[in-house]
């Protein structure tokens, strides 16, 4: 299919990377140049905006994969829609509030379009191991773009239309509620291995042995052994652990009907203070554990 | 090697099982006779109780691995030791509370005989897929019968040897303390996709996706997944989420040394409240996983 994706950033790249080398016409939008012409040499065009980019598609159908921070989603779909062709497909592959995607999904249905929300799962080892898909929106526009998805799926069966406008984005918000309290488990266990009764126990050794068919059995647990095993004492980290908001999201949604989330909230707290400056062995860990899943900033919560 | 394991229950047999099958001279003892009966066709040479055993050992080095409630091991230690010969290795492979394992490797030891603890996770999949073993004790003792932890270990790696007496079920109280707030943030999310704003979303199928690559693929998922597949309703589940133990020793612990683990906290909390009545598709789902990977009874906190 031809498909313009909007922010080639960390997920962006290997979205539009992996598209393009599996055959796809893969167009690339970019604010800054740089990722623009990484991108030409896995066989993407670049485009400079909107205008451009419509020409490039000609009488096709238009196709806009938006990989973009959920701020600025709105703008973004508003100036597309005010050259798009009726029929278009936009497609917001971020992480954004599933009430704002409902809204907007009406938004662009009013105008002749369609807005599809792809929550988009597997970190920057995407392009690597594959995506992990969740999403909602109109079903025949999710039948027509269908191929993009099975060609970031691997193996077969790592995406799903799960329901109407915002279905797939509130999938998503919730599996990163449940990332955070995971998250939090590991970290709160493996400060307790770090300053417990018995000395110099070996953190990484203890992550070995549970990813050999223990309960715990985890990529989450996998990182952590990774980043225990580089950086044993966590040096360098800060331990400010930053959040960007699905876990909030769930907690809201949670709270207006009457759900106790207990795990997830006391997660969602420790992340607040330690932006208070409550930062530990705990804290550092989840840290380490976002930069390896995200390539996330590991200091001073800067994505 | 030769060794005799005492209690074939559901995880007792499997490890009884496997050394027998991959060479070891194994010898079986059971309270109940069905088991012996069953062991016995797996190449495992019943015995009806310690002095028989110790016969079947003529001159060698005896080794014991109790598997066996936790509540009983000191009474079964203390007959064991009256009848032991020195040098005898006995191994408490259970779920103890290592503070107990301090004093009581401290009274083996006083007996001229050693106590290896060894936590031992995988539940009644170990046979299948290996058994993740945490091992504390005399560094000595511990080399001498490691044969039989290579034997359980599929690949190589799964066991490791952590530190003095205690350390081996000091590691394994912190894997089921992480294990019960793994459990317990998969068990919101999954609620909160049941009785959230999306009507007869698929839960299980949220779980297959979430399996491809997503930052919360895991095990505890996988079961998950596959307990809501079966039963998406979790029909004839009573919501009653039993412990054993660890979590609670784990935050006693923590608190002894002032460690903040909240998230552990509230999801032991949730299982003392379900045994009070507070249940519902939460804590349902904890009941539901724990029986899959446990074989534990699905209502009642029977086991």
């Amino acid at each position: 299919m031809k498909i313009a994706v909007v922010g080639l950033g960390k997920m962006g790249m290997q979205i539009a990377r992996k598209l393009s080398e599996e055959g796809h016409e893969v167009i690339g939008l970019n604010r800054s140049p740089e990722p623009l012409a990484e991108s030409a040499t896995y066989g993407i065009k670049p485009s400079t905006g909107i205008e451009e980019t419509l020409q490039l598609f000609g009488d096709e159908q238009v196709i806009v994969w938006l990989m973009i921070p959920s701020e600025i989603v709105e703008s973004q779909i508003e100036a597309w829609l005010a050259v798009l062709p009726q029929g278009s497909i936009l497609i917001d592959g971020g992480n954004s509030d599933y009430r704002n995607t409902q809204k907007l999904g009406q938004k662009v249905a009013d105008a002749g379009c369609n807005l599809i929300d792809c929550g988009t799962s597997g970190g920057v080892w995407g392009y690597q191991n594959g995506f992990s898909m969740m999403i909602g929106g109109d079903e025949n526009s999710f039948l027509a773009i269908e191929p993009i998805f099975q060609t970031l799926s691997m193996p077969e069966g790592a995406y799903r239309h799960f329901g109407p406008s915002g279905a797939g984005h509130f999938v998503k918000m919730t599996h990163n509620a449940i990332e955070y309290g995971m998250m939090q488990s590991l970290a709160e266990g493996y400060r307790l291995l770090k300053e417990g009764p018995y000395q110099n126990l070996d953190l990484a050794a203890a992550g070995n042995v549970w990813q050999h068919h223990s309960v715990v059995t985890s990529w989450l647990n996998e990182l952590a052994q990774s980043a225990l095993t580089e950086n044993p004492e966590l040096t360098g980290i800060d331990g400010y652990v930053a959040e960007s908001g699905e876990a909030r999201w769930a907690l809201e949604t949670a709270k207006e009907l009457g759900l106790a989330t207990p795990a997830i909230q006391a997660s969602f707290d420790v992340r607040l203070a330690s932006q208070q400056g409550e930062v530990n062995f705990t804290t550092k860990l989840l840290a380490a554990m976002r930069n390896k899943f995200g390539g996330h900033d590991i200091n001073n919560g800067k994505s």
